[in-house]
């Protein structure tokens, strides 16, 4: 681990980010994004477990890719949903949700360790990242299950979310994510997918506003307030035309400003 | 196989013999058999993974049980079948296979694991224990699988079996079993189950017989030839009426018969 | 609700009562319940279609024998959840969950005019039962799919819910069920299971509230206060010990007490 | 239906040959070929049901579309095998590949009658569909199934196969297919893939291929010798790049070779 870890309220700037993304999310015959291109840009890769895709063969490759690139290898964990992809929310009881989350990281640390790594890191996805920014139940048990498995690994999330919160109370790291392409309200909580301007699509724009939350400054949120996003790692996404491209503008806007761009937490031993 | 197979330290004719048996074989709200019962008889539990049975929590609550018992848990793999319970043969890619077992190997890992222990064995479930016994690619390819994850993991079969051959050359250790309620062609095969006088349900003749193949003495084949079974591990059934009685009534023979009913490998450190 | 509410032709208070009952709920391997018992007790079988529990061999038999009884089938629905048996919520959208719905059906008639008859009604299962009382988005969702596949399909569930007010609304015949064995508040609505009371287990006392149900006369809320719980069907449960059981003796009393037990609905022609 | 069904060794050159695609084979969040597409092109849509792809989202809007524009339904039923897209053999019994068949052909019915219209012809996919080649049993099986279900439903196979010889003797019309981009063996059989030239990939060749075959002339097999493959309906692929302007070069070289191109069998009535 070379650089700080940031954690919500850390003061100073930034002059170290990491650049996360979802890989792996194909399924048998199915492939999703551009996996081999992706992981030549970020440096932290949220690898899929099979519970809302991703296979053992996607697995084992996504590992042995990321692990040859240096790029960190994160467990992408998920509600057991093939059909719904993660998406919806289900009422899971939390202890059956913590086993869950353990068979996900143990399934995913077989495949890091025969890539000559480990998982790194954890993080949520979909649903259930959404649901355990408010659901502390839920929240309660996805970290009860990172604590049972190795309580030295770090969890990504959103920052103010109770899963942090929780997390942080457990005695995990946290790790605060912010993301590349979506704007901010002024309370610097994400504005809903489906309202207007929630998406940002120009890249330059893109570039721009991740290399002012890597430096610490303040972007602008979508009332045109000024708004101070402060995260240790930068969620570009892989699944839609384009994100490659975009995800490539980001790093190199980063670097060209003076931003090392690494895993939040260097690759672990086997 | 005739002769005496060496395991782990053991010399000589085997006056040990460990006992096992496939547990956590329910799925969410279905049940199988009486684990907590069979778990206080047997030495070794080969526990469902989730691909023909077994789900995060069950899996969790056996490694569990096991564990306080002093029971050796093994890693039951299998094909990707839950709607078969595992009992079809699947022309599985041999590259697919092994990622699977991995996989699977590595999700039951962690709940060991969290039981203060690790997984100690593998041993294949249904139909692809049968399928390894001839199918050269995809004994082969569970071979891989055992040695990638970790190549001190002893592996349980049939003696005999490809599967077994393949992985001694490997370099793994093989522990081959016998079957406490199978009849035997003279050849030291099982007889098929669909034929007359397949399976023994005499629980006195079960015992008796386990105590022989113990012991490294003749049993009696179907035709009544004798024949010398000699195995470290014998598997007793679990998921019938009756099946706890009788394995509490061949480990109670093995015990007045002076044999030490122990796991084949001692539980590992996590 | 609280006036009788009149089926198919059936004037003036209830003399005829129809017996509901979960069935076909095993999954491959794993069987629950003693299905063959049950179908020989009540008049309406709820057949589970493959998504919460049910395989198409299990769907086949249970209609086969169904049919020969003349047991009615419908067609109990649920979330695509065999880990969770169905039971937990799942915020599925409701243009999806329609189109599962469909499906659901469409399997499951294959198999009842295999057996020379149709699904003759639905009814929700488990977490969508319960979600589709007050989820109007889900509820309208269910009321879509019936309409859809076919509009005279007859739907049972809770009186009072938003699933029969909808169903009601959009033309469709509704049949509201009581339960055997669970308590009522003063309102009319079940006491949540978790709470003290909830379920009855005495069999004298659950089959003579049926028999008070059935004719129309008032039962004792759990309160203590009198409650008039008008029902054209009555749901028994067949997955715990002594349901089959208790299941009689509530047959037994009806007969008894001169209330014919007959299917809400005859059998549909193929 | 308007022309003449053609089965192996029927008389005459045929002038109206049926166009056949897989189609609907995304699942969930994972979509591919271009259905819209290739919709525009085919006169019959292999439909999936849900076991190897296809959810109830997907088979709503496939049979939407198809039953728009006129093109016919059919089931393509599979193994259940999602993780392997119904590529892999399964040994399933052959009661259960019954039972599993039915279930899929009801499922897409209900989808079929909602756009207006019915499941009009079956057709195997993948795995199963070479298997039924060969494999009596389960060619039996499948026979039984679109027998249970209605018998006046065609089936759709290779000519030569025991799927098709079970299925005349059982009194199905049978419908022979050749593939529009696959090398023929002087005995009439498909060169196996992985074999040099297996696979023809200049659509001009292909084009006039399908001419050929659909006028009832002879073609060239791989060894250079004259094959007359007589066929109903030809098949084209639609989930690799390039494979919808493909099948628009076969359609336009048909059209301008004066064969009408037409579904087999007529769409049918709900």
């Amino acid at each position: 681990m070379s650089g700080p870890i940031a954690t919500a309220g850390r003061p100073g700037p930034v002059t170290t980010v990491d650049l996360n993304s979802d890989l792996g999310e194909g399924f048998g015959r199915w492939s999703l994004g551009d996996d081999e291109a992706l992981l030549s840009v970020v440096t932290s890769a949220n690898v899929a477990c099979g519970f809302h895709a991703g296979d053992p063969t996607i697995m084992r490759r996504t590992c042995a890719t990321a692990s040859a690139l240096g790029v960190a290898i994160g467990a992408q964990v998920s509600y057991r949903d093939l059909a719904g992809f993660g998406r919806r929310f289900i009422d899971v009881p939390p202890e059956t949700l913590t086993d869950e989350i353990v068979y996900q990281i143990g399934a995913l640390d077989a495949f890091a360790r025969l890539a000559g790594t480990r998982v790194s890191y954890v993080k949520p996805h979909g649903a259930l990242y959404n649901a355990i920014v408010h659901h502390e139940e839920q929240a309660a048990a996805v970290v009860a299950a990172v604590r049972a498995y190795d309580p030295t690994l770090p969890v990504l999330g959103l920052p103010g979310s109770q899963w942090l919160r929780l997390a942080r109370e457990a005695g995990l790291t946290v790790v605060p994510e912010c993301f590349a392409d979506r704007a901010y309200t002024p309370q610097g909580t994400l504005v809903p997918r489906g309202e207007p301007g929630a998406v940002l699509d120009d890249p330059g724009e893109v570039a721009e506003r991740c290399l002012r939350m890597a430096r610490g400054e303040p972007i602008t949120a979508i009332d045109g307030t000024p708004l101070t996003v402060t995260a240790a790692s930068i969620c570009v996404h892989g699944d839609t035309p384009g994100a490659v491209a975009m995800a490539r503008r980001v790093r190199a806007a980063l670097a060209a400003g003076g931003v090392e761009v690494a895993p939040f937490i260097g690759n672990r031993a086997p």
